[in-house]
Order: structure tokens, then sequence, then C-alpha cells
């Protein structure tokens, strides 16, 4: 069965408290059962892991190499200023659907820079908690699979 | 019913033919069929419209205030060099997805810049002709709509 | 009779429902009413025309070339990102005051670059509707006319 | 009566034998009378200043509140280089019209900058003389008074 | 027989009388004069076109494809601001020989970048009407034909 | 009681050998004990932990909301190159005074950038181990408590 | 007695009701007030002193040399834009504490950047009126007593 | 005996399986050996690491302080984004020689910025798996010892 | 007879071996033999030179004064980095084409740049070694004469 | 007789104390001394005049018309932050040569951008005292005056 | 028999004497003298080069295909600042390890850029006189012979 | 006796032809006579060397260590574009007098760029043919001795 890894970097585990103006009102648990229904219903696996540590996060993706088909990543503060995540995903070739909640285009200037987005498959942004579904089905239509 | 205007600009016409290895072998036809189809299946309406002119995606922006309730945008070369289309959409208020069949971020430095970005609803990009489901999804949900 | 024509450029067709806490409440028929009741008060004449479409813009500033002194143009989206205006006033070699409704100066970094401003005569920001008026006059005092 | 100020800037004594190609042959002391001038037809006051000392234009600004409605500010070589007077403008409150003699947008780069135009109401360049006339309109329609 | 569109863009109708001193006092009719004269001695066939419409020439560089075997292309204002060009010709993957009648590379900066250049043959700039005559015998040097 | 989290990021448990011409002979305990010492005469209490990971520190911040009330942040080198500090101040709206030992002003330019300043209360720089006191005091004041 | 200058820069006269949802209700009498009743309590000497001109401030560091032990400085606008400041504080070689009401690195740009920074003792921004006591304890500890 | 700590960051443990044709087909432990058998030939001591966490990496370098007589840092991708590593080298003061597989001045700019450089005895790069035993030769001719 | 200078910068000695992907298989020899016959056929005369050394060939430019009415100059290396041939051309102010095998404006950044062009006559590039005969036409028309 | 005014900027006052390091132990009247000797010697007057306040320097400028030849400016601070001089010499076009005691292209990078340098007629700098008199000798020279 | 050219560029004739705290006592005799001895304990040979004359180093740069098999290049003050060598070594397609004595990335901006590292196999910088046994090591490594 | 060595760079064997409206009239012929008088005048030797030879340029500054106390250096061209000579006097320590005929600074921003002028003792610029006595004196000043 495809089996797909959710990653969140981050202060994601602060979602549903953390400007909720901005983030919304979804909790990180929310969304991983959200991730974890929608799987079922579409028949595949999903894994879900949040850290607040950069090398937590790039030990997770070497460990995806094998159990996973492919990552949804939000990698939240760990996207615009450190590029070990980029040569974590480069080394293992997974192919990764770079997610983020808000539109990080319409905000301060130093969220526009990716250092994953070159070696992303593709990248959605700005629909909030319903990204993470929409990242799902794209990471699934990538590996040849329809939902 | 609900209505979304997909909107495709200049050399989107050649979709199918033009850098296949980047674009896909998927014609502009086939893409407005697709949507079309998901269109019916959902319950939603699609209305379909390319132009190589920029004036005339000014044009139908403004035409769509009122017929359309939302609007899927893939601007192609309209994206990083002009702002007229940034204006017609705030002029307008109509939310709109902004949609790149290729992962702009991916590409050269000039294609990382978007004028639509900033007022736009969010981006997807990367994703193929997949691309514009998944934006039509975005849109519905953005509407407050489940597919 | 001295006689001008005020061009319009895109999305200047929405005035009075676009960002109406900027651009104002003034349609832009108002606006031509008020330059044509300004014109017959002073004994001038005035042609007003307004476009989406940037070639239709330079078409227009090549026909003025006889039957018009000189030009009120509000380029809106056309100031910053294209110089194809630039090189028609070169062209034609027709006096042109620059008008934006908003004071572009202090507002977003992008909209501070003005393609026209190294070819027109002046330039006059920030005074909403008003500016029409105030350009007319500033365009007749360089033709050596007094209103 | 509505009451403004012309505030005039660094070396603008030297009106009238200063560069008389780029700033015309008119004297500041015309200038001043012509501004009386118009202010005595439309019914309204002026006072007029000039310093070359930053400082003293410093203390004009904050003089005016009260006595002046608005100011006329043709800050000249403090337009590019300092922000005192911005921030004076700030902590008054008073609506200031931006003026320059010359078209600054189409000469030298560094008088493209102005820490003024972010807090006034609007700019006017580029008419010479007719300039202060132009101004003292604007100012006056944005205090809701007509000319 | 070998055919060769020569495309010119916005205010090119205006050659002979915009800026002698920069582009000649040539018109755009005796440059496309000049090219049939040319081709006719040559032994193959020239189109000319001329739009002050960027959608036009994108529209234009379309319809070659079949009937033209390259293209001559001085897109003048469109070079530097707009990308819609670059598209179009990497769409139809037609050989493009881009043409300025002034040496773009000693006037000022902006009209240095060449959106253009990356996707063309070669360039050709400096040699006024001359540079029609070059840039057809550099194309058809490139299809393997010599003049 | 207040409560406050004095937070040290990586290398200040070097403090009183590292570069003691830049930092001083304080070592850290040095600095804990003063602060320790500070809250009890001034009857609020202070907790101190210090961390090389940057994942720690975004856990203690994390930590801080509830026991704390607001936290005293000497980042060092994860003031300048990363921003998950920045998004974890944030995410918990705890007020934030910004402590650097050095004048970072005063030194090399990558030193000038801080991704912490927009989101903290304030910033105090350039004073040794008595910033610290300053810091409290300064967090104290802000708190509405007088020192 | 350890003397201190408390020097503030242009339009800090206006304190209390320019912006004061920035710099609070506090005026520039209170805070001399402060500072007075500060050095009082503590057993040393303040000296205040504003002005809206530059070379007066200046004049005033020069004075200083000899009565004062240091400067607690607010140069307010004249600290991005001027470097007269910073040549006469190194000429002086006064210990100079910077400071800033407001937290200069969470506004705009153009207010991170200060040319009296590199050549003072440490800089404190973003406490309000409170600032000064915390300038005037920093300074004192810089200058080897205890408050 | 001196002894070397060979420190490798984040990914490296990838090595041999990462990007092959950048990096070759050596693995981590291969790398180890060599060094051990280098330092086994060559009488002196090496302490190989490995982590994916920065600040393990701190720690390492703090841990070194004493045991270690130098540093063969290759710090992948810790070496561009991030200035930790930079100041524990700093407060450490133990002599560092930079090691890069790649020639990362033939790749992207990004990879052209080292934090690790400044504070490096010197660098190596573009050898491959050889750069380790010509580090350490480095590493030793600059501690006087000659292998 | 009117007489031409053709004048090669450093490397194009290796013409023919040199990246022939990029710059084709025609050795320098054969360009001079190209050049010569071109010159017969057409009635004028050529001298070539080719060096190594900038000096070399400023002392060339400043020798062709008197004998030669123009030069072709293909500068390759001493393009970019160095304004001596610059300097060269303007006091002599000989006539120059400047002429390059490969379309630099398509390949990396530092290319773009051009020392030579802002006092060149012209600039030919893309056409490989065809150029030669291009810009010798180019420069007679130049001269008033047609090929 | 010929005259010139010799005058000076902020902080210049404080000649022979201020960083002697850099600027020497002359004092300013020592400076005003031997341009007073020079002056007898050669047959030419000199007025002396320094200034902390631009706005004096500015004054100082404009009433040198008349009574003065040519001015030798070292206008320390004011050279790079502020254009008011830059204006008042253009506006007298009185002939200056600009001067520095230090060579200002060795030191911090702020210093090499001057003001002043576009409209005089040379710059001396690097040679402490002893270029007032070259500056005196310079100007004379350009007044076509020969000592 | 393997054979190196160890090619200098300006000024290392210098060495020994020149700023000797940085570049170290060693002559460049004496660094021919280490060069030779280690390619003859080692059984290989080596040809020692010194110019001024960029000029002198292209044309060595060419013959050394043939004769030599690989290059150590110490080019010195002709590293950031000039193209022509990097032309050299691209097109005689010779291995090249870039060498500086001195670690550039520690010293001055100017010399953190490179024109030789795109095309070299790597770099070697830090290690002063010692850093030529390192390359002519590395060299013979990436040349398939072990020392 | 005091000797200094007057060393000019490339182009300028043209003076008295070159760009006579910036250069003059005067010859380098005149140049190195004026040179020869003024120090058979004030008892001191000179040597002048013109080349357009960079490498020529290194090698005379090397060779004036021992024969000559100082330079003059007008490197013309390769003052902007190239550090050889930069090397060459840091190399040699003799005290160099940077000079340049025209006001480099009121000129194209290219020109304001100087490799010499960090490692020179001053700058002269800006007074034609004279600035060459000046220089002379300058250096003579600096070396301690008077004229």
């Amino acid at each position: 069965m495809t089996s797909v890894l959710v990653l969140n970097g981050p202060n994601l585990n602060l979602l549903g408290t953390r400007q909720p103006e901005i983030y919304g009102h979804t909790t990180l648990a929310d969304v991983e059962d959200m991730c974890a229904a929608h799987a079922e219903t579409h028949g595949f696996a999903v894994t879900c892991l949040q850290s607040n540590h950069e090398g937590a996060m790039v030990d997770a993706i070497h460990a995806a190499r094998g159990p996973n088909d492919g990552i949804v990543l939000n990698a939240d503060a760990n996207t615009q200023t450190t590029n070990a995540l980029h040569a974590a995903i480069v080394g293992t070739q997974l192919p990764v659907v770079e997610l983020h909640l808000s539109n990080i285009h319409a905000r301060e200037t130093f969220r526009h820079k990716s250092y994953i987005a070159p070696v992303a498959v593709g990248m959605i942004c700005g629909f909030g908690a319903t990204g993470y579904i929409l990242a799902l089905d794209a990471l699934l239509g990538h590996l040849g699979r329809t939902t």
C-alpha cells in the first residue's frame, strides 16, 4: 500500500492557538486526524510526525526511505533559513510536496525564499488545513495513483 | 450553482506541443475537458477562457464579477512582468487561486517573482495538468463548499 | 482651440467600486464629466479614452499626434512594469502630464518606479479625482495657456 | 480663514539665478508674491518662509500647528537625505503637499528618493513656479475647500 | 522556398519620424521594402508584420509555425519588460534573430536587459536599418542557406 | 509572583572563557546567580536555561507559556540565521526582551540582522553581563511592575 | 560627582502629543523630570538638552567634554541619515548610550540603520520613557558606578 | 599523541548513496576507516563523529577542547545558513580545517557562502574522499607536525 | 582602399579545438582566410591580429589609427573584466564593431557585461564564424560603403 | 586680488585633539594660519570659516558669491549624507576644490560616497594638513593663476 | 612520467619579503625547490613558472597542453578581476588545482570571488607554502596516481 | 637625492589627442617635461615610465624598490578593473600617490571604484596636467621633504 509521511516542522505543535487569524483554529491533532481519515477513505497509509528540532526532521526524512513513498512537508520556519532539509531530500530522492498553511507570497519578504522548493515536486500554500488534503492528493497523483 | 472561471494566459494555447518535457502532453482542450468533467461530477459550473492578450485577461476578470464566484488563474508569462492582473483582482475582489503547471520555484530566478501571489488566496504549482483539479478543489474549499 | 487627451489605463473603468478607501467613490464617467465641464468653462477641448489594453493605449498616443496638443495620462498598472508607453511618448513628442489618484510614493515600493516619469513634463499624485483638474491646469500652463 | 504655510528649503533663496535652465527665472520673491495674490483672490491666507537650516524648517513645521491648516513644502535638498522633516510632519499631523519645481523623476536617481513623500498628502513636480499655485489648489481641495 | 517573418514591435510604425537622431530617417515601409528586395535578390520569402499589441505579436509568432522557417524580431519596448515573447519563442521552437536599431548597450541601463536574448539564436544591434539585412543574412546562415 | 525565563542560546555555556575581550570574564553561572539575586531582591522569580540546540530553545519557549510571564532572550548565533525562535515567540505571544552582551551594531554586518527583533518588546546590547539586569528591569517595567 | 548629558534630537520636543500610540503620552518635561529624580536618588548629576538643529547637537556634544562624563543620546531622526553626530562622538571620545523610545528594529527598514551605533557603548530601544532610566543605569555601569 | 576530531555534519551519513555523481561512492564508514588508517600510519589519533543535529555538532566542538588538538570539519548544509558553528570555533579557539567533498565554488551560488571559512585555518574542497586525507595532512602541518 | 583590422583577443588562438560545442570547429586560420577572401571579393583590405596579451591589443588599436578605417573586435575574455580596451577605442575614435561567436546573453551572467559595448558602433553575437562576415559588412556599411 | 574661502565643516574645530592618529596634531588655528601665510606669500587672499551647522555652511557658500573666486571645502561629515551643499555649489557656480585630511577611500565604505564630488573641480585627500596648501594651489591653477 | 606545471601569478616573485605576516618568509625559489623535491621523491615531474603578465600566463596554460598533465595554479591578483585564465583553462581542458597561500575567505570580500574556481578541480587555501605540496598531492590523486 | 617614479598606465601615451575636452591638450611628453623641470627646480629626481601592459607596470613597481622613494601613479584603466597593481604596491611597501587627470567622481559610476586607493597615501584628481605637480608636491611632503 502507498505510504506517505506527513512531516511538520517547528512550532506547528502550536496549531490552533498560534495566530489563529493566520493559521486557523484547527489543531495539529485535527490535521493528523484529517490526513488519517483521507488516507483510509482512499486506501493509502499516512505516518504523521512533528518536531521543533531540525536534526530530528533530517533523521525522519532519512528514515522515510523504505517505509514511505513520499512526503508532505510543512517545514515552517525551517523553510527559509536552513538548507539541511534540502540536502536530506536530495540525498534520499523521495518525492516531496511542499506545504504552507498561509500564502507565504502574500506575507513578509523573508517568507518568499524557500530552500525546499527547488527540490520539491511542487508547492501548495494559502489554503489552511485543507492544504494537507490537497497535498496528499497532489503527491498521490505524482506517484501515479488517483484518489 | 457555484461557478468558476478557469482563465489561462499567453502561450497556454500551445499546451501539449510546447516544451512537453516541462509542461506535459496534455493539450488545453484536454485541460478544459478535465475541468468540465470535474465540475459536472461535483455539481458546479466552469467557464474556460484563454488569451495571449493581457488586456483581454483584464477584461475577462472584470466580466467575471457577477457570473463567477472565483477564478483559477494560470497567468503564465503575465505572472512575473506585469501588474495589470494584480490590479484587476484587487479591483474586483474575486477570490483567485494562482496556478502554475511547473514548479516555478525550481526554475530560473525570474519565474520566482509573482505579481499575482500577493492578492491570491493561495498558489499551487508543480503538478502539471492535475494542478487544475487541485486548484478547483482549493477554490471550492475556500468558497465554503466541499467537493 | 487647445485640445487635450485624457487617457486612462487598465482597471480605471472600475473607478468608484475599486478599493474606494484608496481610489474614492467617483466613477470614471464622473471623472470624464468633470474634465469636460472644466474644459468648457476654460475654453479648451478634451477627449477621454480608457483601455485595459496597453497596445490600444500606444495606438491612442500615436493617434493624438495632430488632433491633440497634449495628454493627461493615468497609466495605472502600465506605469511600473512596461515601457511601451514611454517609447510612444518619446516617439510622438507630445507633452504628457503623469497622473495618479493615490500617492504612489506612500504605498508599496513597486509603485515608486515609473517608466513614464522620465519622459513626462511632470507628475501629480495623491489628490484623488481632483488630480485630473490639477493635471489639466498644469498641462495648459505648460502649453502657455492660463486657465 | 484657511491659512497655509508655504515652506521653502535650502538654496531656494537662489531661485531665479540658480540653474535657470532647470528652475526658471522666477525669483523666490516672485513666487511668494504669486502665492499671496492667489490667496487673496481665493480668500485664504498664506505665510511664506525659506531657510537653509533644516532645524529651522523643523521648528517652522512645529510652529505651524495652530496658526496654519496645512503646508506646501518644497524641501529641495532636504527631501532626499534627511528624515527630520518626515518626523516633524508625522509629529504635527498637518497635511503637507510636497512640491518640486523640476520633474525629479526625470533627473538623477538620487533625486527619486523622498523621505517626505510617504507622509505627504500628495506630490506635484515638474511645472516650475506654476507648481506653487497647483499645490495651493491641491491643498485647499484636500482641506475640503474649493478654489 | 525559405520563408522569414520580419516582426516589428510597438512604436516601430513611427520609424522615420521617431527620434531620427537615434533611429534614423528610414520609415517602416522603407525597411519592409528593403527586406522584400533583399529576399527577392537572394531567393527567399519575407512576410512583414508590425503591431503595438504584445498579444498580437504572440499570436504572430504562433502563426509563423508552419509558414515561416524563422523570425527576425525587433521587439522594441517589449524586449525589456515582458516575457510573453520569450515563452512564445520557446513554445514554437522557431529560430529567432533579435534585432535592435540602436546599440542598446550604449544607452540607458534598462535597455540592456533582454527577455528575448536567452532564447534567440543571436543578436544584432546598433546598425540602424542596415541591421535588418544583416539579420536576414544571419538567419539564413543559421538555417544553412548562404546568401 | 512574576516569573521570568532567562534563556541563553548556543555557545553561551562558554561565557568567561570565550573571547573575554568581547564577552568579558563573567561565567554563565555568574550570570545566572546575578539574575537570581536580582530577582530575590526585587521579589520576582527567574528560571535559567541554556542550550546549544535551537529545537530545545523552541521547546523551552513553548514550555514557558503558563509558568513564566516573559522571557529575557540572548539567542546568540540563533539571532541572525534562523527564524524558528521568531515563530515560537509569535506563537506563544510571550513578551521577550532581546539581549546581547556585545554591541552587535558595532561589529560585523552579519550581526546587525536579527530575526528576533521584530517580535521582541525591545533590545538591549553592548553592556556585557550588566545587560541581564537591565533586561530584567526592562521586562518587569513592560509587565507593569516597578523594580 | 558623575555628570551625564541627556541629549534629545529633533521632534522630541513633541513627545506626548506626537504619535502617542508609538511614543507614549509622557512629555519631554516628564522625561527630564524622571531623569533628574533618578539622578538625585542615585547621587549623580544630569543636564538635559533638546534641539531640532543637528549643528546644535554637535556643539552640545563638544561642550560636554569636561563638564560631563558621558551622554545618553536619543538622536531620533538624526540617527539614520546623517553622520555628523558619529564624528562628534568619535572626536570627543565621550561614552554614549544610544536610546530609542520605540523598537526601531520592529518598524520600517530605514530605521534599522544607525550611524551612532558603531561608536556607542551600547543601545537600548523599545521601552518607551522607561528607556531613559535604563540608559542612565547602563551608562553609570559602564563608568564603573553602580546604581 | 596529536589527536584530531573528524566532524561530519548533516546528511553525510548518506555518503555513498547520496548523489554519487557529485559525492562519490565512498561511504561514511569508508571515510572514517581511511582516516583511522592514515592516522595509524602517521602516528596520530583520530576521533570520528557525524550528526544531523547542529546542536550536537556545537556540543562536539566544545567537547573537543582538551582531548583534541584540532578539527577537520565537513559541516555540509550547516556551512552556509547558520553561524552557531562559527561561534563555537571562535569560542574554543581550536584550529579547524574546513572540508568539502565537492568544489562548492563550481556549484550553485548559495554554496559559495561559508560562515565557517572566516574562522578556519584554511579550506580544501573538490577532491572527494581524498580531501579528508589532505585535510588531516594540512591540519597536522598547521600544528607543526609533519606527516 | 578601405582597410579593416580584425582583432581577436585571448584564447581565440585555440578556436576549433576549444569547446567546439560552443565555438564551432572553424580554426582561427580559417576565420582569417574567410575574412581575407570576403575582403578580396568586395574590394577592401583586412589585417588580422590575435593576442593573449591585453597590452598588445591596446597597442594594436593605437597602431590602427592611420592604416585602418575601423576594427572588428572579438575581445573574448577582455570584454567583461577590463576597461583598457574601452579607453583605447575612445582614445583613437576608430569605429569598432563588437563581435562574439556565441550568444553571450544566453550564457552565464558574467558574460552579459561588456566594457566595449558603450563605445562600439554596434554588436553582433551568436552566429559563430559567420559573425565575422556579418561584422565586416556592418562595419563597411557604417563607413558608408556597400558590399 | 584673487580671494579664496576655506570652508571647514562639522567637528573640524576639534582638529588636533580628534583622533590624532588619523587627522594629525595640527589644530584648526594652525591650518588657518598656514593658509593665510601661503596666501600672503603667493599674493592672494583667504577667508577661513568653520561651522558645525550645515545651514551655516550653505549660507557661507551663498555669501561667497561676489567676495570670493573659489572655495576650498572640507565638508567632513556633511560630505556623505546630505546634498544641500551639492545644491549650494551648483546654485552659486563657484569653483570648489573638495578636500579631506584622510584618504577616505582607504577607510570605511560609507566614507567613499561624496555628494560634493560630482560638482567639484577635483578632490584631494590623504595628505593631512598639507592638503590645504595643495588644494589652494589646485584652485589657483584652476582659476588660471600660477603659484 | 606524470608532469605538473606549477604556475604562479603576479607579485608572487616577491614571496618572502611581501607581507610576511600573511604570506610567510618562504621565497618563491624555496617553494619551487620544495615542489621539485616532492616530485623527485614521488616520481613525477614539475615545471615551475611565474609571471606578472596575465598574457604570459595564458600562453603558459596553452603551452602546457601536451607536455603537462595538470596545473597547480596560484593566480594571486589574477584570480578575482580577470577571466582570461578561466577561458584558457576551459579551452585546454587541463585539470587545474586552484591554490592560495592565505585563507582568502577570511580576508577582504573582494578576495572571495574567483573566476578560476568554477573551472578548477578544487581549491586549497590558507596553509601557506605547505599548500603547494597539498595541491600537488590533490592533483596527482585526481589524475589517478597515489603519492 | 630623493627619487620619484612617475608611472603612467594604458592609453596615456595618447594624451593630447585623446578626448582633449576631458584630458586636455598637454601631451605625455609635455607632462614628463613638466615633472622633470619641477624636480630640477626643487632638487629631486624623477623617472618617467608609461606602458599599456599591466604586467610591465607591476614589473616597474617592483623595480622601483631601491632606486625610487615613492611613486606618482596614474593607472588610468588599470585603476578600476584589476587588482594586480594593488598587490604590487602592498608587496613593495612604496608610498604611492594616486593621480587622475579628470575628476573620476564626477564621471560614470564605474570610474568611482579604485583598487589602488585603499593602499595609496592619498588621491588627487580633476586638475588635469597640473595634477602631476600637485602629486609630486604631495609625495615629497609625505616623505618629509618640503618643496
